[in-house]
């Protein structure tokens, strides 16, 4: 294992972290749309101007998704994640256009260590995507399934 | 407009309805995975061995992903539906292995009309995905903004 494997015990209370940004292209959300979500204001251009988004805009999912790919490549293969029991809260806040560049924060809010698996732990993380203007577009909030460092250890 | 339509008014508390099943290949869990969540327990059967899920098996995001789909074919293209604001919570309670056959049930559990705009309401649903054995595998709760039939009228 690397020396930089980033266990439990790393994850801090009010641990921040920026990473990107990811640019989102027209393509990209046409074809997610297209395969799992296809409603007109994620496929169409004409379509979309008379709905809610007032414009083509990224499904949410394909948000979740992306957010998803930009966490793995920047800490979570490099981590000893065992994976997510679920997703506590989603928040799509605003459109994410073609050409946004989406820029990740990942806050770490709090953790606990597993009274059934003492070798992991819990930790509560806020992840926030933001556009290129600084607007936040999606919050998820989430707990990750961590192993710590010196696993079986008291807590 | 189709008469069968599905406006705000149809989705009555306690409404049920049962879809698919959709069957996931072994192919689409990898596809997904190389391109949205790369961690080896979506990715490679040995690997995914020895991690909590003890085989191959669909990324969460995978599974909501399918679910979005399913609702989509289901109702979501023939409603006057708007989109949704987030979602409220998902659980991914068991692994979905290749092969695996997705049968999906929402259930509107309550409904409001919107105070700032008397146009739509909001419908919370229960979303779950079980597989061919009977087990849940996914349940999410949401809520969709859905028109109202007779647009603009008193609550």
């Amino acid at each position: 294992m690397p020396v930089s494997k980033i266990y439990f015990e790393d994850f801090k209370p009010g641990v921040f972290a920026e990473f990107g940004p990811r640019v989102v292209t027209r393509e990209e959300i046409v074809a997610f749309a297209a395969e799992f979500d296809p409603q007109p204001m994620h496929l169409d251009e004409v379509a979309a101007r008379s709905t809610l988004l007032g414009g083509l805009s990224a499904s949410g999912w394909y948000a979740c998704c992306v957010l998803m790919r930009m966490c793995t490549d920047a800490f979570v293969l490099n981590s000893a994640s065992m994976g997510a029991p679920g997703v506590d809260e989603v928040r799509w806040l605003a459109p994410i256009r073609p050409g946004d560049e989406l820029t990740l924060t990942a806050t770490a809010l709090d953790s606990r260590v597993s009274k059934s698996r003492p070798d992991m732990g819990f930790v509560r993380f806020s992840f926030e995507l933001s556009n290129q203007a600084g607007a936040k577009v999606v919050a998820l909030t989430t707990s990750l399934m961590v192993g710590r460092r010196e696993a079986g250890s008291a807590a």
